[in-house]
């Protein structure tokens, strides 16, 4: 009880939550687990950021300069990686977590498989769902954001980020699947460190990307259910690389 | 051999065939699997055509009308279902693959799970690459579709239609599924009839849709390998619907 209480937070509705607990468990017919109800955020970070390079155009297809570091004047203090605000906190990657729960609010989440739950997917573009989601030993921070690279198109892109280093990450597979009116859809990957900006993950497309009507598809009543599941990753076999 | 003749045509360049299979074969780590290298071919149809209306945006999120039988005066009769080009022809559905294969060209290979490979995937839109893929004794339509929905964004579309009524496809599953680079993205849906219109449903965004920067993430040399399955369909569980 305490445990939902820290994870949906002040703002809870208990009603609205067993109804779309309700729904999502129907949706994925998987008894037991856990569905967290992620509201939306209305980014205020499209300004001036230290990632401003990130929103160029995917189509140029390079990987954005996104200098986490370069104002980092210890080498084992990281920015605040909330891809939420613009911060100034910079710190050990060991606090970054209790510094996203307390100072922006991100809850989090644990269990092998969850159900993230983004409510009212029609808000306008930039909008971003996150939590994070303790896993395997590790914090894993995940990021829906509602994003117009072309004008008038808002699509969807969904990532995982490991808040630990790129060589951690490796270590591990994320998969988000969506399933509904008789379409499944599914996205497995190698998680990003958070150390990498999320914003270049989007902007490079290397993720979930629904366009709007995909998204309308598998939603329900404004609600786009996501089925998580991370593993560790097997040895890959050097076939499979090339 | 003579199958083989049959399926990829009087243009098989065996050299380049064989290369390509290897390739696919890494990529699906499925031996005995058969691929099927299959040729790009710039679209003729984008003009005034039976189903101009399903050039209009996705976004207006409407099935756009796509009135094949408004011409057939036999109701038994239906059009030329061919993606590629505007055609007179009007025959019975059961001889709508032969039409297909002789006036069209288009290939068909057998076998429950295939590797559709497409070769040169930076040819420009409109492009299309078409085979017929014929299981579980009835005969399928892949489309794999690069357009642009949005000027100077060319997206790729995949999907797969039954020759055969709505009833019918109903009866089936199909899956898509790309895997390279530690990525793995898989669709899966009930395939539509082909008496619905295939520019329908690439332009309302019901099929796998790829943008750009994904689909060279999934390609090898520039061909895309994409891993198809048929299955019939299990009994859908009516809670599964809402």
């Amino acid at each position: 009880m305490l445990f939902f209480t820290q994870c949906f937070g002040a703002v809870l509705d208990l009603i609205h939550l067993r109804f779309q607990h309700y729904k999502a468990k129907r949706v994925f017919s998987a008894a037991g687990q856990l569905v967290c109800v992620v509201n939306p955020t209305h980014s205020l970070k499209y300004a001036p950021t230290r990632c401003a390079a990130a929103q160029t155009s995917v189509e140029q297809s390079i990987l954005p300069p996104c200098h986490h570091h370069e104002a980092v004047h210890d080498p084992q203090l990281v920015p605040c990686t909330c891809p939420l605000y613009s911060c100034p906190w910079e710190g050990h990657l060991e606090v970054v977590v209790s510094h996203l729960r307390q100072t922006h609010r991100i809850n989090i989440l644990q269990g092998a498989e969850i159900v993230f739950l983004a409510t009212d997917m029609h808000l306008p573009a930039p909008t971003d769902w996150i939590i994070m989601h303790s896993c395997l030993g590790h914090q894993f921070l995940l990021v829906l954001r509602k994003q117009e690279k072309y004008e008038g198109h808002p699509q969807f892109f969904a990532t995982m980020m490991l808040i630990g280093t790129p060589t951690q990450a490796d270590n591990f597979t994320y998969r988000l699947e969506l399933n509904r009116n008789q379409r499944r859809l599914k996205w497995e990957a190698t998680p990003r460190s958070v150390l990498e900006c999320v914003d270049s993950v989007i902007s490079d497309g290397d993720c979930l990307v629904l366009n709007t009507s995909l998204a309308q598809l598998f939603s329900d009543n404004g609600s786009l259910a996501i089925g998580i599941a991370i593993t560790t990753s097997k040895v890959h076999n050097a076939e499979d690389e090339m």
